[in-house]
């Protein structure tokens, strides 16, 4: 629709109208439209953007369309829009650029920029240090409310929160923290330090991010201070960063749980053979491992060939194993996610599991039973075996669908492996296992 | 920890240093200490609390916690605490306790909050209105800066965001929003109008919260503000209700695509029972579905008493092409709740999958193959029958686990539930149908 607008106005050549139309959009809908236009094109409308609004559309822009108006700028103009960045976005881009263009961005920026720039590069991924910025709003303790609010008016433009300032000593430690809104209630000559809030919740910046995500959630925070080990001021976090960590932690625990590798880009991005190889690794494990289960049937080849009907139970109780496995898995992952559960709960998870699983198996156990019975002319002692094994295998799957991720956690493993497609094939062969167990048992009379 | 070290204080009654303990803490510290104590000590240490924590504290405490500390307060106390409260809080306490606290709580309510009150908890569930704010900021577009600033200053303790204030004409329509850090900044008699940007972004109350999370994403927002079908500023929405969204979408996603119908409590205060219930329902549908996959098997019987190696196939059979169906459907289910893709790119997700499935299934079936003929005695025209099973197996289970998410989502029926167990249950039946079909036409001088 909107690129159609466009594309007619640049036909026309008309762009005192295309820039006035760009003006009235909100910056992420002017990124939405450029990222719809290619390189010659997308150029000539970025440049129609008024300054101060260039460099946030900037920040927005998928980064090969980053890339393409980086290549082509001036070192003034490359300059200018980096000069309004935040650091974070600044170290997001640059992570995603080939090296001629990061060099391109780094020969325009000041020293102590780039100095910066390289700091925060270097903390591990997925680390506080790596999510934070640095263009927080620091106060000394001496000073009053008015000539706080004063330092703030004056810095606000390039700072990335103002709402919440840091009180930090000569050694730039973190003192306390008071709000602009605590500010602007205060009597104009009382001095920081008696307002302040000197119990400040930080994480130190080797922290993990879901950590990171964990206290701005639990404190209900809006910014959360950074500090390293001796307590000095790093940088801040904001909430619209965790946003996307956990949604990213969400995303990551999703493809663990079926079998894919970490993915990175998003979906129509990603080609289709990076794909196949984020998938294949576990589909060739999975399919090795299931052999193994196939290996079961062969050994009890004679019990089936006796009792002919019995294979056709074979997929109902692989499936409900692995689903009711699957369930507890999936319920226990989520809570250790979320923090609702911890390792030191293991026994109250597995009583839990336990008597869920008791209940489910035993109504599962009666309606196969009497299905079995009233609509197919199975043998009794067959659906015995069968109802059986059913109870066992329910139980069971539960137990070990949530034991597992506790597990995992115990020994610092993501939960998540632990859950879906692994936790199948394990129950798959624990079935047959049960199942044939209980027909050798049940069924010895009639098993030549 | 804390709560050992608070019950010394209690049976030493030294209440003035449990206070002076209490005052050091978070709130949000406060109120976890506070859950782990019952009833009568729960409400000694509670009342300790300075007057503006209390209501705080409160609102972070459990509903149980929350629901003892009502019913032994007096009509004072309690009236006292829900003057504090944000509406939105209220709304949630509200929707968990029973009807005689309830009326206890709504007796101690002005006409007019009483009143506000009602209304929120009209709106339907997961609507935009059932987690929204009334306490927002407005501004007239005649102000000037500094009569804003003041006007803030005089009402900004009870408002839940001042940062962000939005302009209202006479009929409370929206038509404006300027942040603090934009009126600090202006010149004292800059009128709002001049200043304001008239280009909002607002949801409908009725909207769903999964839209608002999206917008609220979008458009990197921290407030938004809800409108009714006149444009008129009904509430706001701050971002950290809609983490809370994102998470419980995400939840609900992985409970879906486990079989599990939505829990609402977290995972160690919904009961055993509870959980069976809402765990049965699935497991009852997929294991009577999985008996018509037995009853595939039992059609084929002949063939697999002729081949009986054939039979040992099945689970690895089974299994592969469920992992491979559920991978897609989680991409796809995955992808489609965080709006990277939408149904408009169907002919590009079935392209892709169409190509991933086709790498995949080849490098697959040639493991599978080699495996066979060099690890085991399995005549060559068996591994031949498994190996191009195997080729369609992945491919159609991998269209079919992209493709039904989709249609879900045209269907306006949630994705996640097409992922998970129920695709597996259809693949099973799929799988073996392919299989017997080509066991049939490529062993049929060995079929009796």
């Amino acid at each position: 629709m909107e690129n159609n607008i466009i594309q007619k106005l640049i036909d026309e050549k008309k762009y005192f109208e295309i820039r006035k139309y760009l003006n009235d959009l909100n910056i992420v809908e002017v990124s939405e439209l450029l990222n719809q236009f290619e390189s010659s094109e997308l150029i000539m409308i970025f440049r129609l953007l008024s300054k101060n609004r260039a460099a946030d559309v900037f920040s927005y822009l998928d980064s090969e369309h980053q890339e393409m108006i980086i290549k082509t700028m001036t070192d003034v103009e490359t300059k200018n829009i980096f000069d309004e960045l935040y650091f974070d976005d600044i170290v997001d881009i640059i992570e995603e650029m080939p090296s001629n263009v990061v060099k391109k961005i780094l020969k325009n920026t000041d020293a102590k920029d780039r100095h910066t720039i390289n700091l925060l590069l270097k903390y591990p991924d997925n680390s506080a240090g790596s999510i934070m910025t640095t263009e927080y709003m620091d106060l000394k303790k001496d000073m009053t409310a008015s000539s706080a609010i004063f330092k703030i008016r004056d810095v606000m433009e390039d700072m990335a929160n103002v709402y919440t300032c840091y009180v930090i000593d000569e050694g730039r430690r973190l003192e306390g923290v008071i709000s602009l809104k605590e500010l602007i209630t205060s009597k104009d000559d009382e001095p920081i330090q008696d307002i302040m809030n000197k119990n400040v919740i930080s994480v130190h910046v080797n922290d993990d991010q879901e950590k990171v995500a964990e206290i701005i959630k639990k404190y209900n925070l809006i910014v959360l201070p950074v500090t390293d080990d001796e307590n000095r001021l790093l940088g801040i976090i904001t909430i619209d960063d965790v946003m996307d960590v956990v949604e990213q932690e969400a995303t990551e625990d999703f493809h663990r749980m079926a079998g894919i590798s970490p993915v990175e880009e998003s979906y129509l991005k990603t080609s289709a053979f990076t794909m196949a190889r984020q998938r294949i690794s576990w589909l060739i494990v999975l399919m090795i491992s299931a052999t193994f289960t196939g290996r079961i049937i062969s050994k009890y080849e004679d019990v089936l060939q006796s009792v002919v009907i019995l294979s056709s139970f074979i997929p109902m109780l692989m499936d409900t194993g692995g689903n009711a496995g699957a369930q507890s898995s999936t319920i226990v992952v989520r809570a250790l996610a979320l923090g609702e559960v911890d390792t030191k709960d293991t026994f109250k998870i597995l009583k839990k599991e336990f008597l869920i699983s008791f209940i489910v198996a035993v109504v599962l156990a009666a309606i196969n039973f009497l299905r079995i019975i009233t609509l197919t002319k199975t043998p009794l002692n067959v659906a015995m075996t069968v109802s059986v094994t059913l109870i066992f295998v329910v139980i069971i799957s539960k137990i070990i669908g949530a034991f597992l991720p506790v597990i995992a956690k115990t020994f610092k493993m993501d939960p998540a492996i632990m859950a879906g497609p692994l936790i199948t094939t394990i129950l798959d062969a624990l079935t047959l296992t049960i199942y044939f167990r209980f027909a050798t048992m049940f069924l010895s009379n009639v098993i030549k």
